[in-house]
Order: C-alpha cells, then structure tokens, then sequence
C-alpha cells in the first residue's frame, strides 16, 4: 500500500521546502488538528496574541529574507505563513495581507474552514458559527480573492490529490510573483491521506524564467543611453528588496550616480562611489538629470514627497520583477535579468565617473537638553550596525529615519504605500524570528510611535512569550504628531493615553530569566547616557527605551513637505 | 443667502438624531478635518487604540440600546458609529462589522477616503498611500458591500445634496433593517456646504410599516393552533434583542411556556409564570412540544447545542424582523406586530395555564477551595442586579454564563453565530459608554477569558481614557480551555502566556483620580471574601478581578457537548 501523510503535513512540509519555519496565527475549531502536524513537518506554531499582529509577523518574516544577508547565504525565508480561522480569523489578519499584497510581500495565508459537508448543506435555516447567518459561504474568500494572487479551496476538488497539486502552483504563484495567497481547507480534509511521492516531487523549480537575446538586445539599448548622457541616475525604490535587486542596484552604484526613495533606505551601501543618498525631494543633480533607471518602482505619494522627488525627464526605465518598462513599452522580462545584463555591459566598458556634487550631512548635533527630532536621529546612526534590520513606524520614524546613515548591509524597513500603523511592532517579531529560525545575522531595531505601539501592543506579549531579540526606541510624544501637522495641531483626536511603556514587559509576563531593559529617556544627557553602555547595543532579550519628546516636534527639514500636505486637506469643495 | 453646514457636520447631526453620541474610531490623514465638526454637532471622539476595538466598541454601543430599560425609556442608541480612514483603517474593522451583519447589529461604517480627483486618476503609475499600488481604488467597498445591508459613497455623486440624501436613506436602512451600512467620504467633500434646509428635514419616519388584516388574520390563526395544542412552547432566541420583541416575549412568557436559548439569556424575566430556563439541549417538554414559536431565531449550531436543542416538530412559527414563517411560508410582515396581535388575541380569551415540570434547580454550591466553573457562575449571579449589561466573552463565559440565574431585566450580550474572540472587551467599553452618554441605568460587568483579553486588551486602555465604568472578572485558564476540550488538551497551541492582569491598568496609564480595583482570586474563599466587600458592588470606575482556575475545567454539563463537538472534528476523510 503506498505510503501517505495527512494533508496538513504535506502543506507544512511544503512550506518548509521553502526556508519557512515557523507558522504565525490563532487557532480556531475549523484548524485545531491541523496544528498537532505542525512540528512533526519541522515548524514551529506562534500562537500570536491576535490575529492582525499573526498577519503583520509573517510580513516580517518574509521580509527578512530579503536583507543582503540573507539573499547572499540563500538561507532567508522565501515565504512568511499565516494560520488563521474562518471568518473571524481570517477577516481581522485581512489588513495584514493587504498590505503584503500592496508592498508585494510573498505571505502564505491558510484558513481553516467548516466541513465539506456544510460548504454545501449550510443555510440560513441552520447557519454555522462564523458564517453571517445567511448561507453565504464564500463571503471571505471572495474578499481575499482581491488581495491576493492566487487561491486554492481545498473544498472545491473532488480529491485531495488534487488539492495539493493546485496548492503547491499557488505557493510557486506565491514566490514568483511575490505577493500573498489564499489557501482554504476544512476541518475535514486536514487528514485527508496524500501520497507521499506528491511530496517528493520538488517543488517546480522556482526560479524566474529563461533569458534570451531580447534582454541582451535592452541592456545594450539602455547602456548606450547611459553612456550618452550627461547626467545619468539611478533611484532605487522599496520594491527592490523583495524584487531581490540589491546586488545588482549596489554594483551599479559604484558606476551611476545613484539615489533612492525613502522605503528603499538601506538597499545601497553609502560608500558606493556614486552614491547621492536618500531622495525626500528634488535635488540638483536629479533636476538635470537625463537618463533615469528606477529599480524596483512603488512610486507612491508618500515615498516620493508626492512624486515631486520623481526627475520629470521621459528618458526613464523602470525594472519591474517581471517587466522592464521603457519608452511607455511594456517588455514582459524579468527586471532582474536586464539589471544584469547592463552591468555587464557597462562592466566591460567602464564609464566616465560623473562628477558628484559634494553631500550635504546633516549636522544638527548641537547640545539640547530636550531630545528633539533633528537630533535624535543622527544621534542614534551610530547605534547601527552591519546587517542589523531596521523598522520604521509609520509617523515620524518614517521621517526622521530618512536622516540616518545606515551601515552597509543593513535592511531598512520603511513602509512604501500601506502605511499602516501598529504594523512594525508584530513586523519586529516576525524578522526577529526569522534570524533566529534561519540563522540570519543582525539585530533587529525597532524605532516606533506611541500612537502605533497602541495599536498593536500584544505583539509585545508574542515577542515575550517566544524570547526573541528585539530592541525597541518608542518615539513617545503624545500622540498622532505627523497627524497634528495635517490638522489639528492641538487636538485632542490627536492624542493618545499615556502609556507607562517600561512597566509593560513585566505586565505581560516576562518571565525574571529572560534578559528585559527597560527605560525611559527624556534628555539628551540620559539618552547619550544610556548609549555608552554596553547591554543596550548586543540586541540580546527585549529593549525597551522610552523616548520622550515634544508632541509638537518633527524633523525640520520635514516641516515645509507636512505643511503642503495639510493644506492639501484643506482644498476648498 | 441659503445656510449650510459642512457635509461632515450633516454627518454627525444625523447621528445624534438616532440617540447616537459618541463616534469611535482611530483618526487617519483623509478625515481628520472631518473630527473637528464632531463636537459642534453634539458628539464625541472616542479615539480607540486601534479599529478593531473601535468596531467592535460600535457594536456595543447600539447594543446598549436593546436593553428593557432602553427601549422602554425611547432614550436607547438606535446606532453606533465607527469612523475609519481608507484601506489600513477600514480592513482593521472588517472583522466587526462583518459581526455586527451576523448578529443584526446597526452600525454605521464612515470611511475617509481620498479626493474626488484620486478616484478618477489613481494609477498604478501614481499610486496614492493605503491603496493596493495598482490603482483599483474600489476594493475596499467591494469588500464592505458583502457585510453591510446598504452603501453610500459621496464620490460616486455629483452633488453633496444629493449625497447626503443617499446618505439618509442608508441611515434608514441600517435602523430598519438592524445591519451595518457603509458609508465613504473623500477628504475633498468633508467641508462642501450642504443646504441647512436638507437637515431640517426629518430623517424618514423610522417606523416599521404600516399592518393590517393579514397581521390580524396570521395572529388569530397563530392562537388557535396554542389553544388546541397538548404542549406549546415559545423559544425565544438572540435576535429578539435586536428586533426588539423583549415586550411581547415577557408577556407571552406569563402565557405560554418559554424558553430560551444561550444567546437569549436575560430576554425574559425568570419570574415569568411559565418560564422554563434555558435550552442547552432538549428538554422533556421541549421533546413534545407540538406548537413551537420562535421569536428572533438565528438558531446557529453553537446556539443551539448543533440543533439538538431545536424541537423537531414541524408545527412551527419564527418572528423575523420583518417576516413570519409558518408552515415552510414566509409571509412578509413585521414579527413583532404579529407578537402585539396575537398577545391581544391570547389575552382577550386567556388559557388554561399549562404545568409545567419542576425546574430544576442547580445546585452546586458545594465549598471548594480552589474555584471550578461549576461552583463559580452559581457564586456569581447573585452578584448580579436589575438592569446591568452583562457580556459573557466566547470560551467557558458563554459556556458557564448559561448557568447563571439572571435578575430582572438583566441585558446579556452572549454571541448568537460571530463567536468571535476578543470582541466583548471593546464591547463593554461601547455599552458602558452609552448608558453613560444616554443616561441608562445599571452597572457593565464583562466575564471574559484570558485568551479573548489578549487578543484586544488596548481596550482596557481606551476604558481607562473615557473614564468607564466596567466591571470585569477574567477567567484566568492559562487558555483556550474550550478549545482544549475540542483538541489537544495539553497542547501548547492552547495555552497563552501568563499576563500579570491587575497590573494593566496602570501600566495603560490610569490616572490616580480614576478608581481602579485590581484583584487576584485564587480560592473559593478569596472570592468569597471580596464579594463580602462594598466596592466590588458598585460598579464604579474600573474593576479587575483575575479569576485563577485550572485549564481542563468546565462546567461539568457541557462535558459531553464538548465532546462530541470534539468527536465531530475527528471524522476520518
């Protein structure tokens, strides 16, 4: 007789075939067996607090194998996994795999369903817990058809040899294209036996098409334009880290003079010899620029100052993961592969370096007895290291970020169009676990808003309970303060509660054996204080450092953009 | 010159003409100007930790108005409202409104979206924050339509005059047909001047139709079959709240014998003549009944013990909102007319009272000195008084609560069909909020787990911010002790870290005038000895009582359910 496994082993162990090893989620009735096949397959179960932090975590741990680290060992997670419940579950980790979908984020998200049985017997007459009392089944999986890119319903096939065959093309659709899927199995499928030489066919081979002679024919085309012109850029955007372009965007460097948007903070080493650094809008050289390559493009409002940080040439070629886009024509190659045909050509010929305008460094370090945003994030470039993983939050973090220098090799987490907040605290957990599940090096350093924090405070209680490592500054000042610049500078829908922040580790239960710091800074005396001592830099245990600051306070350089941003809001009907 | 008022100060006016005082939500860039007309109109911000909880707060404020003494007074939220902004906010909540759909809930769902402008020129070439990066602007609607009974969104209309009748019209459907409805506002159109004259305007009377002699003629029909049956029985179940039939099924309960199911507890008086208790399975009278009503059914399987407890005649009536059904038809009038008609009917000619069988009595009062579910929910129902909102949280709560003894016109909110963990927190701060805002009598008391607090404990925080009064005893089971009895007792997925729960309110910030009391029970006596005490009675402020109790227990009658619900998921494939 042949040999099976239950069906909720065989989709374990296929996510394990792709450097996932720790499932995120809640339980639920519809799923509960499933969760005993968990570490038999070789994964852990998270057991999130919530459903929503669950969804935001398995970003995270996607997205930690997109560091340099990572990509350069090929040990980096090429999926993150979510286990939720029907309905209930599902709906509250819906924002998550939104934005995973948004930000192109490969997260395999599960759902366990009620029985066969009831997917076609259920009714208004005899409704189901978790279904809206009307019969309609399909509700949920219709919502997620919309923020995903492809789905497989276990329910739907008549075998489950079947079901498996079209869940593993889902998970290669997962990985190829980048973006999160939707898989649903009821309750009564989860044993289901499966051959078990379905799970020894290897996955098909997942890598990203052939090349041929049309993309030899692009490269040429595009390093004749470069060589041509007499101002040639390259921006990098935040697509480029799942794109996995960041080895060639940092060869390239050294070659073009080279910039990025502010969600692709940390995808270039800033001692590449063309190195221009972070774009928060127009600069000289981008405003002569005549030739402009944009890798991995997101292009949204927020990441490019309300596109006014765009070069306004129509000379511009944007490399997609499956498109290269130039002229207005839609090549459809893999960005990737043009990327390294044009090094090689431009390789083979060295250009002209281009003279570079002299960088302006900030240099806010003057001595304030408050911390205030101009200089709390220079101050804290320093406390970087080489492939540590920064995060961050959406609100100030996302600005002020925009002012630090980042080492080589780390990966910076700034948020490219979603800009959710409460994300980056569950993210944190999510690429902690990761490094530590896949052996990944670098700290993992979280700058996070008060207001954001709220949100989504339990992930704390994740982080706790699964011992990782994981540094946090929270920018505490009271409130919504990129909002107030918006409207409502003084209002109180604008702030938030006073937490005591320090005091939370222990109210959530961490246990006295794992390493917990927790304070709170409110000068730059005690902030320098606390940077020249030891335990806060070697990323072990939990770090919690309050930082207070002014409710009203942003970066200055950020004012003149939140300004025109408020007033935008504030167009006459 | 003809007045006006900004369209979003039309917005909350209309609210607080259905009794609706406070609007929940977490601020968000496309609608903050939209929160300074909040105040103006009358209203409330209430800023929650983050949308989930301010959806499911929403829920629970519009619930506070099915109790007795709401309806009796007309003073009751016929509302709630929940404000979010576009995509990250609206997903965040989904998962409430979705619930409030299933349990018939009427919450108006306001979103801020972006400009006029972005809905006609949003591309995956510019793509604007919170949106997917492809320009498809409307999937967020598309979802919302799927959980909400009606739609207006202001963009799609030419005029704000005529938005805001649509708008009216939806405000009406959500009250008449008791479901949530979704309602999106671009930025742009917060502040267009809509005619003061269209507010002057009363909203459509909100009355439930006119009746007439088919009512007459079913409610006669109706009586004949109770005056010639051997055993007739009301079941009154969940929806009754909402439909508000609490009148009509107390009087027909000094008629008939009634009964109930779980998500009905507290709709009729136990003093009723023929009352009967709660049906967590079949009973002997239920088992012969010949005539059964049913008022409010949702009758879902974790409702109803998996319809075990549904009596199998076929001779059956069910009171929907707005249709009867007798006899496999369903005639399309109001239930509770019907109820008002065959009231007259029974009381213009009154029956022979039927016996009925001993009830029995629990009896469980035994001394123990650790604190089983058996023992506790006895110990607690004298603890309960007239008019107090009592939440039993999904777990052992909406197990155990079944076996309390409710006073008098006590409002239970026990989930009908959602069951969704984490929902009653937030919906203690909702309810509490609006007897206070609406001047409602009795205390909010929240049995909840330590699982479902976990999962939006930031409610807490938002309670500590309104200064609620809210009493809580948390089932501390180091679990999802229901879950257990489903799966895998001692499996880890079913254990959640030990929370430290009486140190979170100050952790969350509460103020020192604020009055928390913060307790742990562990022992028979301790509880015992604290129910001794003045201030746990009093229902003000904030008060925690962390109940310590094994994880494998339950109340010794539901074992046998559990188990096979437990057996069910075991089906071999």
């Amino acid at each position: 007789m042949a040999k099976t496994v239950p069906a909720a082993r065989y989709l374990f162990q296929r996510l394990r075939e792709l450097n996932c090893h720790s499932v995120h989620g809640v339980p639920g009735d519809f799923f509960l067996r499933a969760l005993d096949h968990v570490r038999p397959a070789g994964l852990n179960w998270i057991g999130n607090a919530n459903e929503l932090c669950a969804g935001y975590a398995a970003d995270g741990y996607a997205r930690a194998g997109h560091s340099i680290a990572a990509r350069q060992s090929g040990h980096g997670p090429k999926v993150g996994a979510l286990f939720t419940t029907y309905g209930v579950g599902e709906l509250s980790a819906i924002n998550a795999v939104a934005g995973s979908y948004a930000e192109s984020i490969p997260v395999v998200h599960l759902v366990g369903t009620p029985s066969q049985k009831a997917w076609q017997v259920s009714s208004a007459a005899r409704p189901i817990h978790h279904t809206l009392g009307d019969g309609r089944m399909n509700v949920y999986a219709e919502m997620a058809e919309r923020i995903t890119c492809a789905q497989t319903k276990f329910h739907k096939y008549r075998s489950v040899e079947d079901a498996v065959q079209a869940f593993d093309e889902t998970l290669q659709e997962c990985v190829l294209r980048s973006k999160p899927v939707y898989v649903s199995i009821p309750v009564d499928m989860l044993e289901a036996p499966v051959p078990l030489e379905l799970l020894a066919r290897p996955l098909q081979s997942i890598t990203k098409g052939e090349t041929g002679s049309v993309e030899d024919d692009l490269a040429r085309n595009i390093a004749e334009r470069i060589r041509t012109a007499r101002a040639p850029l390259l921006i990098v955007d935040g697509l480029s880290y799942p794109y996995d372009l960041l080895a060639e965007v940092n060869a390239l460097a050294d070659m073009i003079p080279t910039a990025c948007f502010g969600s692709a903070l940390g995808t270039v080493d800033s001692d590449a010899k063309q190195w221009l650094g972070t774009l928060s809008g127009p600069i000289e050289y981008s405003n002569s620029a005549d030739v402009v390559l944009i890798a991995g493009p997101i292009l949204s409002d927020t990441n490019t100052a309300a596109w006014t940080a765009v070069p306004s040439t129509e000379n511009r070629v944007m490399f997609n993961l499956d498109s290269v886009e130039m002229d207005g024509k839609v090549h459809q190659i893999l960005g990737k592969t043009v990327l390294q045909r044009l090094l090689r050509e431009l390789s083979s010929n060295p250009l002209t370096p281009v003279p570079l305008p002299a960088r302006q460094l900030s240099n806010n370090l003057s001595v304030h007895t408050q911390i205030t945003q101009d200089v709390f994030w220079s101050t804290m470039s320093p406390f970087l290291k080489p492939d540590d993983s920064v995060l961050l939050a959406n609100g100030t973090p996302l600005i002020g970020g925009r002012d630090m220098e980042f080492p080589s090799r780390t990966q910076v987490f700034a948020s490219s169009i979603w800009c959710s907040i409460g994300q980056m605290l569950p993210a944190a957990q999510g690429i902690s676990l990761a490094k530590r599940d896949l052996g990944l090096p670098g700290r993992t350093i979280l700058f996070e808003g008060d207001g954001s924090f709220q949100v989504t405070c339990q992930a704390l209680s994740d982080i706790i309970r699964c011992r990782l490592d994981v540094t946090i500054f929270i920018v505490n000042n009271d409130g919504y303060t990129y909002e107030r610049w918006l409207n409502g500078m003084q209002a109180d829908y604008n702030h938030v509660p006073s937490w005591r922040y320090t005091e939370l580790a222990k109210a959530f239960g961490a246990p006295s054996d794992y390493p917990v710091l927790a304070v709170t800074v409110r000068t730059m005396t005690e902030l320098e204080d606390l940077l020249t001592q030891k335990a806060i830099h070697n990323g072990k245990g939990l770090k919690i450092v309050d930082v207070v600051m002014d409710a009203e306070d942003v970066p200055e350089k950020a004012k003149a953009g939140l300004r025109r941003a408020g007033e935008a809001l504030r167009v006459q009907p």
